[in-house]
């Protein structure tokens, strides 16, 4: 169970790190949109590993086929499926993983819940478990960019540490794609970049903290009480391997501030209904408000380090585990199209549920 | 759409603030267990208003129906229908209300998604639409603790930036209750709630910092991919109003240290496996491993304050508005069966879960 | 769990025969439409016990309240909660069934459920249950006539072997309404009554058909594959107590013809696409043709009866049990508004899906 | 949407007849279950095309590829993803049907919902589709073997006139397997074989009944009020292409009888509650009395015949449309496993249900 999102536009991934491959199954996209394997390969290479010396350098290439869902390059309106086959099965890197549990994996939950767990690479819980929400995503954003004006965007903000002030409003897909780490402010970028080599020739990793926006969401999208616009977002980025939190408009600095100074005055600007300030990031009683919704969510530092660790084994004995090969210094920039993919699902799933409810 | 939370122990919450009540269906609880009102008033007392002199004075008593659902003091398996009457309805207080939009409110935005507002009271986006969800939220306790073995618990961690250490495995119920404020730490609680006092004598608000516990959930409660614990527990925080952030275990503070300085070892502790640290939260891949389960959420400052503020009116024109009466400077202590109560459900529906798919 | 219907348009049904009432919660109810309990009362008339000679003799008003969902007689978008108090409770008339199983009842399967059982009136199992359903199908039907120019219809047509022809396309609600059977054929209707008059001074009962038609839906309801306009439909239908089975269009008498002589042919008729015949019953593929949508339900005699009958106790002995009291001969009448109920539940939700894919 | 089916143990199927391949995707299989191609094909071989002389002649091999979900021939209790490719592609076959619409077929329907329409080989409305669902229905079956003790089987019972009496206490697969009709009753099987020889050498088609049975189901699996046995059965048959009916137990045939004729007298039997007759169909009040389940589906005569039919072209013209080569005089042998495997995923998704609230 669980591995399902949405309602009206609903994904369904499958797949394990080793065996046939991985993929995911759309149901609800609208018909008649533009769709070929170029609409979603683009993100799937800022998805993939091995981009860039910072990353995992596991080699990936992670090519998408559609295997249903689309006639003469346009969507049908039936279920999409998508598959990427696995290639580098390279399993004896990881016998050890087979009788040793990782601290702070997955390893030791998924055999006590299970009974049964798919060692080689992780299984079930590699990353190769987003390829699927990267592709759907690509085509959610699509679908936002097309039929509704919504850009979706997300890039890192913070690297332990270091931290880079970014306007949500302002930032573009150029800046964010203009280096390595996905910072879209290059002074910031750079040292960022830097921490990462040092911490990557250690052999150890680090966190950090990404922003995501949605610009030109119109106003009326969310379903209160329970599925608001932050709870659906909140839950869509705390699912991603590896994410500890959220926070949406001015989050946890929030409560600096009294009520006074907390709340956005309403204005009339071009005839519409604006705030002057956005500490409410863009959605008030959990429906959007018009202006554009940004929020931070926060990854752990990556727990695959090539130092020696103490832990248990399957058979109940402590002892001492050191990954051998590669590991992901930093998965930060690789979770970006991540996070801009279930922002993106999160929102055409109640664009869509707007229109049911409203005609438009 | 957006008025139900769970899947096996479903709640679907409906009311306004003025009209015929408030109230809950919850489907899905198992039969057999002991129930009368007298499991949920004390939970219910804990978030009426008029419950201290830092929280909003409006009296309302609050007294629960059970419509069905139980014989003879026992459920049935069937659901069972919460009623809580509507009675403190002084409309009049409110006339302001029908004509210009509450800043950081959700005026404006219901408004603009349904065409229609029911202003009085704020209608459905009034904080009594949580009686059902507190009342839901003490069945679900009730279950956790005699099915399963688990207690859930939460308190006032901070206020502004006042703010308490606060063991997760140790706090009591009894120690939350001493204070007006529901934060465990006596001293910590007595400057909170002088900063409340001053705060409310000028008319105004903080926001804070509460912290929620789950203690006893046995290892391998939690769907991968999209269901995690901790998603569904982000999205259940951050469906409560005014809440604005969402952190388990290390949380955003987990990002100053280095991989190898944040993962959780494994040692044999009692002939199980445990983590000696627990910056994971209690929670790893998704499923729990067995340790308290801690998170915190962030509420903004409330946002009905006495003071004048920038806003529009429902006609378009740029107005003042200052709020007469009554405000509520602290919304935390009455947060915190909340918070319970919404980590209760989402505990209870992975139990129920788990048992699905093991058989017990 | 179980207790809900629909996706977009989501009923929760809730209560027992003996307590505090029974209700339904409506989610997805689109803003801005007219509502009061005028508008759901007729329908709980023709459904209410006591109506007529030849439905049971129990009295029970089954006035309805709106408790939340509406603001001076509009809907708000939100939940609508829908309250019948119980009151004819004379669960003396029951006593017997405490401690006896009803042949062909519900109460043994209960009792082994869940291990309790609410005997008096039957419980949750009581037809009071389809109350919510009633009251729900009324606000449904009126959404359909209103937004979508669809109306919906049920009757009787045919009481044991007693059988009238009914063109699924020209009955009428006054038609229906001019008989206590609710037969639009009024030779074929006295004669059912005359039946039903015979079997009722024998304390017996019986059982019979019910058409169903929705005529005006437009091209293109339904969701292949599995959430067919006739699957669902079959599902709404064979959820009512004492049905037994359903069939569209031609259904298990289409057998008799060949492929060549079922086929309905397609022809142009007023610059649209028509077929000639409509043994497709408005339906191909799961998807809404344009024609009008009919089908029968059957439901078995009711259970109840005046005569000694073999049955066990929930002690495990065989004992004879013989009803005493009130009995229902014939539970068609009544159920003519239940059929309406389901059919626009179904179709309601349907067309907000459609909707939401299509944007009108 | 509709692309998926069940709750806990829920399914996604995808694919047009062109394309890719078709497939399904299982989230919710329990772990630990041996599994390998081998336990899938077998059904597929039933459901396949050109398997007698009586079905269609269209070479399809249906090789099914398990790409995720167990690992060492063991299920993991992570989704299960199986894929059948396309092969056998002749799309200038079906020419004709992208400009003319095939009568009593889906054509029409699917181009007036979705602006858009896969035309070769009929592209999702092809019974391809069924082949996830049978690949699904063998696990499940495999399921309620295991765990359940419970036995599914189908058979055909009637083509057109021609019926067979069938105990659905008694028949076995192995009878059902001994002709090409898959009637158990070998006499009536001869006779409807040469009915179907007839037809189709006229290039014309039959329809008939099939019976479905469900022997070992443990008191109490079944959700009132709407997720009923019969229910959910009813919804999974009529979702099954070219079905137009359903009926369980004593179906359209009881209401021939009184109440007191009709109801199945309870006896204690070997210790346990028992009936004497099982008109219910070993459901009752929407939950199984552990007699054995048995149902009626009704398939109308197969769409595709080799005659000259009436219709419309996409044009909006009055046209001639004549089928050339390959058609399906009778699809009632193909559909046995399709029955067989709609009615175990209703089956185990209940028997995952039960669990999941009594825990056992």
């Amino acid at each position: 169970m669980g591995n399902s999102f949405g309602e009206l536009f609903r994904i369904t991934t499958w797949g394990e790190s080793h065996g046939g491959g991985v993929g995911v199954v759309i149901d609800g996209c609208p018909p008649r949109l533009a769709l070929t394997e170029k609409d979603l390969q683009p993100d799937l290479a800022r998805r993939r590993p091995g981009q860039s010396r910072i990353t995992t350098q596991r080699q990936e290439t992670d090519a998408v086929r559609i295997l249903s869902g689309t006639f003469e390059g346009k969507t049908l309106g039936t279920p999409i499926s998508l598959l990427v086959e696995n290639t580098d099965q390279r399993s004896e890197a990881y016998t050890e993983m087979q009788t040793k549990y990782r601290p702070s994996h997955a390893d030791y939950t998924y055999d006590a819940k299970y009974g049964i767990r798919a060692w080689p690479g992780g299984g079930r819980t590699s990353a190769r478990e987003t390829i699927g929400r990267v592709a759907a995503g690509a085509i959610a954003k699509k679908i936002l960019k097309k039929l509704f004006g919504v850009e979706v965007l997300a890039c890192v903000q913070q690297v332990q540490k270091i931290s880079a002030e970014i306007n949500p409003d302002k930032f573009t897909l150029k800046q964010v794609e203009a280096n390595i780490i996905r910072c879209p402010h290059k002074a910031t970028a750079e040292k960022m970049i830097r921490l990462i080599d040092r911490t990557r020739k250690a052999g150890d990793s680090v966190g950090g903290v990404l922003l995501g926006v949605a610009r030109g969401v119109p106003v009326g999208w969310g379903e209160p009480v329970f599925d608001r616009l932050e709870a659906d977002l909140a839950k869509a980025m705390l699912s991603l391997p590896a994410s500890k939190g959220f926070e949406i408009g001015s989050g946890f600095g929030g409560i600096a501030m009294k009520g006074s100074e907390h709340n956005d005055p309403f204005r009339m600007r071009g005839g519409k209904v604006r705030t002057t300030a956005n500490r409410s990031g863009g959605v008030q009683g959990g429906i959007s408000n018009g202006e554009t919704i940004y929020f931070r969510t926060v990854f752990k530092p990556t727990a695959t380090i090539l130092q020696s660790q103490d832990t248990v084994s399957a058979a109940g004995k402590n002892v001492k585990l050191k990954a051998r090969g590669r590991h992901d210094p930093c998965v930060l920039p690789r979770a970006v199209p991540m996070v801009e993919a279930m922002t993106a699902l999160v929102l055409v799933d109640h664009a869509l549920r707007h229109r049911a409810q409203n005609g438009k």
